[in-house]
């Protein structure tokens, strides 16, 4: 759809009378823009994790406020950024070929675009003064002007554009729109920066709008057409049916696994960059303290490579069921983009819990509170990958691949990966609170237990189909006609 | 070839009679270990850049020794997480479908491999210590031993194999070959791990040996090829000889194209993490300092907002070449290979150079240096990506796109675009050498005009073409017959 991701494709750029050589497949720029996007999106959390908390200092009130605070400024960047890569995305839904011009000028916009966390974070230091969403403000009119001048581009070498637009008679319909979706968010940052210089509430709210308008009015008309009881579809223009439906899903899939894949690859290493930095001793330290004994010198530091292991592990398992997931998906619409999201949201927490979790695990206090804060962050990511599940089986015929429908083959075991971590998680949250004195034993327990787990898993629903199965057969052997016999059993067919 | 990367094959995972429904197709698990192994060959530069000088200390020899210990510890550990992706690369070229437990294995390799520049660090740290080496040789045996096991287990359910294996009779053979490719590597690790109790100097040759030990071997049969005058091809079994061509081109097109965007993309945004962390002014500070004026404590990191920008950009628009240049390569040699990976590796300095020159810029010590060390560091890294191009035109049958080989429409241009980094670095170097009291003016200078050069590059080329058309035209206008005429028109063709 979006990008032709076919190594043809995209080795031979596709010559032709109406194209110049210098036209090209635009994949590697979209992977490319989204690794850096992915980057910048996790950039936050990084002053959340480095935020130092002496060990024998309680999680006082202090250090509460300065965490949330981070904490807020990590999930509104992260949001921020999202709302640029999904106008991103659009964007080059409607030119499907770049030249060398919209790849420099993508580049500029990806500059501005990595810039935009650290406006953020001065925005949040400093609430009360105007400059901070002024830069903010300059950064995102720029970035719009940047893709409104690509638009422009595009719409003036028309081969370069989407082939369905290409054809079509009404094109300038196509240009007003794409240019409605990618100037909406800077013009309000525009009307933000010029009200800051009279009253700051109202720009925050002007910013807040930014990041929530898409989904709010998308709330709207569905609550709106669930009270009057109109069908969504039927309100746009049938002329346009076809590609405004297209641009209503804005979500092209190759690109939220690109996204994602560049969120968990940055989040599951975030740790071993500071333990490559940080945590190698000193050559006269440990000749001073530690007897020339290195292993003792790195003793000290086990917690940590406990903390990174942990981390590398939950992350790459929550990637692979990201992964199993995907596989089965055939289309992402924008509610599964936004839960997608917010799972994303969570997961770049999981480092800071887990090294939170390893500060504490020798010492007596907070040891239980910072178990807790990483069993709860793994239960929202990993409850978020579930609901995007949830909302694909609503739509199923349009989203999932027939394998993972219900009654589909791998339904069962899909259904087993995407809950495993939720139960687990909530599980250890619980035991914790009831056995508080083994809280750290459970901990590990969890960690070491839930790989394995994932090994065995087809296994176990295999069996616990099978006893299923007998179950149903056996109780309803002698009542039940030839076909409610066969309705019974398609669940049993996943075994095939 | 490797990997299958349209969207159509990887959103339905191939169903039929002899691949179960858990077959999926390996595109994503391979791009989410591209990123992961990119994110890792550049993570020992942070040391690098993060070594504190003061800006009034000369660059003395104890901190050139610091730094240059870290430099040397920055390009062992890229080359070796290169050694680890090359094998990685050829292992997933022989099985191409993936299941849950091999991706699972995956996983466990990939977080053993992560650990690989900490066991690095360790080393160059205490290089006397047997330790460090038995660290890092016992990662890469246990890396080695679950690659072998994915070996295994790809033989036993012979649907995940390459397709041409899979209908061989001679599969053994295969199995053989790959596996011999996988553990050479942790064989000459458990050796050095053995004589480091003895005779710490040979476990480092042995060390040395994993890295340049496949280059060595070419080598070698390529001197001998040379001297004896036998071609390289006939010393291969030739029932074998289409597999066996294979995998002596072991570097699949896409996966070369993912790692280079990971390390482009890491590196890109290495100052933008720092500035984010650390160069948020504090409330308190900018009260008491500077009269409650944020922007007057903000004129204060200007210069990192320079470096920023500055690394940003040289970045992006070598990242912009590599894009053009592999956009015409259809086939990725060995040797091509290398170069990338030597290219890549002065990337990775990139980002250190240019906070070197904006903590001089305003001393007038050591500015010169720092600006000729990032002439040099740019230098180095375009001119291995020209080495590319010319290795692909020895071969250009094989390995270049009609379109840029001699005499090709695009040609001319790409030669323009590959030669201008180069060019100007080594301008700017000479120039600063020259004029060394303008020498800062002169690097801004430069930052600023390639862009626009970029920019304009066609335009340039075009003019120039025209120009040595029209002198060649003027001076053979007589003496030519037609035929020669026509032969030197070809290089004009590129106008087309």
């Amino acid at each position: 759809m979006a990008a032709p991701r076919s190594p043809e494709e995209a080795a031979a750029p596709a010559p032709g009378p109406a194209r110049p050589g210098s036209t090209q497949a635009s994949h590697r720029l979209l992977a490319y823009s989204d690794a850096l996007l992915s980057i910048i999106a996790t950039v936050m959390i990084l002053p959340v994790a480095h935020t130092k908390i002496h060990p024998d200092q309680e999680l006082g009130e202090s250090v509460q406020q300065q965490l949330l605070t981070k904490i807020a400024v990590y999930l509104m960047t992260f949001l921020i950024v999202t709302v640029a890569w999904t106008a991103h995305v659009r964007l080059f839904q409607v030119i499907e070929l770049i030249d060398d011009v919209v790849a420099l000028l993508n580049l500029a916009c990806m500059m501005l675009i990595t810039f935009l966390p650290y406006t953020f974070s001065l925005m949040a230091s400093f609430p009360g003064v105007p400059f901070g969403i002024f830069m903010f403000s300059t950064c995102a009119v720029i970035i719009g002007l940047i893709q409104a001048v690509i638009v422009a581009y595009g719409f003036y070498h028309p081969y370069l554009l989407n082939h369905q637009i290409q054809v079509s008679e009404n094109q300038t319909f196509y240009k007003h729109h794409i240019l409605k979706i990618i100037l909406r968010g800077p013009a309000l940052c525009c009307l933000a920066a010029i009200f800051s210089f009279f009253f700051i509430p109202l720009s925050y709210v002007l910013l807040g709008l930014v990041i929530f308008f898409p989904h709010l009015t998308r709330l709207i008309i569905w609550c709106k057409s669930k009270a009057v009881g109109v069908k969504e579809d039927e309100e746009e223009p049938h002329s346009l049916e076809s590609f405004s439906f297209y641009l209503s899903e804005p979500l092209s899939k190759e690109r939220v696994e690109a996204f994602s894949d560049g969120v968990y690859a940055i989040v599951a290493t975030l740790l071993i960059l500071d333990i490559c930095e940080d945590n190698v001793p000193d050559a006269r330290e440990v000749q001073d303290k530690f007897h020339n004994s290195l292993i003792e010198a790195l003793s000290k530091y086990g917690p940590n490579f406990l903390a990174y292991f942990g981390s590398f592990v939950t992350i790459g398992l929550l990637w692979f069921v990201h992964h199993s997931l995907f596989l089965y998906i055939t289309k992402a619409t924008r509610l599964m983009g936004l839960l997608n999201t917010l799972s994303l949201a969570f997961i770049g927490g999981l480092p800071l819990a887990y090294q939170l979790t390893s500060e504490f695990a020798e010492k007596s206090r907070n040891e239980i509170e910072t178990i807790q804060v990483s069993c709860v962050i793994t239960f929202f990511a990993s409850i978020f990958q579930f609901a995007i599940w949830i909302t694909a089986l609503f739509y199923e015929r349009e989203t999932l691949h027939p394998f993972a429908r219900y009654g589909g083959k791998e339904h069962a075991f899909m259904f087993a990966k995407l809950a495993l971590y939720p139960c687990v998680s909530l599980g250890a949250f619980f035991l914790t609170c009831l056995l508080s004195k083994f809280s750290t034993e459970i901990f590990h327990l969890m960690q070491i237990v839930v790989p394995f787990a994932f090994l065995a898993l087809r296994i176990f629903v295999r069996i616990s189909l099978v006893v299923i199965r007998s179950i149903i057969n056996l109780s309803q052997r002698k009542d039940v006609s030839l076909e409610e016999e066969e309705a019974c059993l398609s669940p049993a067919e996943t075994l095939s």
